[in-house]
């Protein structure tokens, strides 16, 4: 069935696939919602944006995506309250930034009435999608490809900017043990490492493939140079805590500027908290574990909220981490996810009512 | 018309597209021949490949190339001689190097025999696509990417392996200005710059604009933690001339180790010529610039063969290079093409026949 919008075409699935799908057993990023978006930049422009049922789409293999890997992507969520009201949490954060990681990658930016008006109306239509419940949530993938085929390495004349969904439990289930980073690095000075590129992703993989066959689940990134300072995880910006004082990583060219990191900075300091922005050397964390000081890690991101770090290994010792009773990563994950739930106080108006 | 080959499925094309081609006026990278490769790796194993004829083919939204750029690629060429034979230039060299690649970004090694035998029976389908004449090839494009579905940000349990081709004339038909980088990089210790990883380039496509509106054609990158080191450019390794003296970065985890640049040193080692394979600084060419002793600078790769420099920009200033009579560079260019016409002797085996 199709229906006019002024801003999109829309055509309705003719029937849900919801029911077959097991949410009690959840696998993450293994089923997709009803209906997706997809809009084509040809001719120097974006074409009007179509809502349709989630479904193969038909590539030539020479699309520069392919060989080039111009891509960038985001990632979000939507939470159902109480009231079976749908939020989205800081919607245009994400917009801004893929627009941030497109410019870096030479893909054209997206315009926002699209963007949200596209959110809008998949969030309307899939919302039975959406389930209640601490935990569960919508995961919402935009994601920029270069569609033109052809195998010479310069920039695509046409794109397709997609937003797909997927139903989710929280993320990972338990708290992680990290590798801190002494051979392989994430990205250089003058790099792409801010950015959401798709490349940085799967540059990751192979090194972490190589941390868990030792045991451990991620790893936390050090700089290039000198692998001397902590930056961040593959999807997750990483917090310390010494003490009763939180240290983060300044973002910069190689580091990720998370919403999450952000938020979680912001309600830290609304707190009174005493935060440190500034390069974390990776000796201060080591010494500080040795002397007791360092009370937890925790990472943030979208996916997990926040995770807890439970141990981290570094020049082949392990260190583990004290079980914190007043955690503060666990206290601003409850603070982060009442007021996406809508349980709470917004008082930087970061949710966003569909 | 369906045929059993022991190790491929070969579908021959009902109707070959070679007459819709000017291949007076081609464009690089927009045409392709009849026939493709693809083979699919699935619980585990590489299945068997199917030679086909070109065409699109169906992807999920959410195959993992699309968001973590989990790809890799070479660049090889096909030449034909006056005896309607067809050549290949090292062919090995490519499938090992697709395998360090793909190693990298934790993408299974394709095997040599499925390799071999598909670029052979693809030369053979579409050997009237292989045009004579110096300076004309058929391009051929191996690349391997992730096709499994899911938006999890973990390695692909799926891959297609894929060969395409496409008829190529000269690359860079003229001498090009380049950048020295001072700003952006390239990659990072520790990091994928030494694979053929699809990431690597499309990162490279927003630099490369902002130095194309300088007037310059290519950046040549420099060592992302003090930009003191010359490197290589996008696409090609590069060589200096000071004097008689070659010189040229050695290959580390940074660099890729061209195939072009391999094969020049050898055979200016053949000749006895001074080549000098070590870190070059920014610093040492500029002062033979303005010295006068830096008599070229050429890039070397698959797809330009050997491409001069004219001059390039450090530091907001351009230095001009001298118009060399007996130019290493053309050279080499001349003696690699002899031998990838078969119009020359071979002494390191580096043809291989169709
Ligand atoms: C590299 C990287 N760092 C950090 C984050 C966390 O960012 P956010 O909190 O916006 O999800 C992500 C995930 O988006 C990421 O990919
Ligand atoms: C980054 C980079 N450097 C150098 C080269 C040259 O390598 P080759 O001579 O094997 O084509 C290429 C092209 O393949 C390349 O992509």
């Amino acid at each position: 069935m199709s229906q006019l919008n002024s801003l999109l075409n829309i055509t309705k699935t003719k029937k849900s696939r919801l029911e077959e799908v097991d949410f009690d057993n959840l696998q993450f990023g293994k089923n997709y919602a009803d209906h997706m978006m997809y809009c084509d930049y040809i001719d120097g422009e974006w074409q009007k944006p179509v809502i349709a049922p989630y479904g193969p789409m038909s590539f030539e293999p020479s699309v520069k995506v392919f060989h080039y890997g111009q891509a960038v992507f985001e990632g979000m969520k939507a939470f159902k309250d109480d009231h079976d009201d749908v939020w989205l949490f800081r919607p245009e954060d994400n917009l801004n930034r893929i627009n941030i990681s497109s410019k870096r990658m030479a893909i054209p930016e997206f315009p926002k009435e699209y963007f949200m008006e596209s959110l809008k109306t998949l969030m309307q239509l899939d919302k039975d999608w959406v389930k209640k419940g601490q935990g569960n949530s919508l995961y919402i993938r935009p994601f920029a490809i270069a569609t033109e085929p052809g195998v010479s390495a310069s920039e695509s004349n046409q794109y397709r900017f997609m937003i797909i969904t997927c139903p989710a439990k929280a993320y990972y289930s338990k708290p992680v043990k990290v590798l801190i980073a002494q051979d392989y690095s994430r990205s250089a000075d003058g790099g792409v490492g801010y950015a959401k590129a798709a490349g940085n992703y799967g540059a990751q993989f192979y090194p972490t493939k190589l941390a868990k066959e030792k045991g451990l689940d991620q790893i936390i990134w050090t700089d290039a140079n000198t692998h001397q300072y902590m930056e961040e995880a593959g999807t997750m910006n990483i917090f310390f805590r010494i003490n009763d004082k939180l240290l983060t990583a300044p973002t910069n060219d190689r580091i990720l500027d998370g919403i999450t990191r952000r938020s979680i900075i912001q309600l830290a300091k609304d707190e009174g908290l005493d935060v440190e922005i500034d390069r974390v050397e990776v000796k201060r964390i080591i010494d500080a574990a040795k002397a007791g000081e360092l009370k937890e890690i925790f990472g943030a991101g979208t996916a997990a909220t926040i995770v807890a770090v439970e141990g981290f290994e570094y020049d082949d010792t392990y260190y583990d981490l004290p079980e914190m009773k007043d955690s503060f990563g666990m206290h601003f994950k409850k603070r982060l996810q009442d007021i996406q739930y809508n349980r709470a106080e917004d008082p930087h108006n970061w949710r966003f009512k569909i």
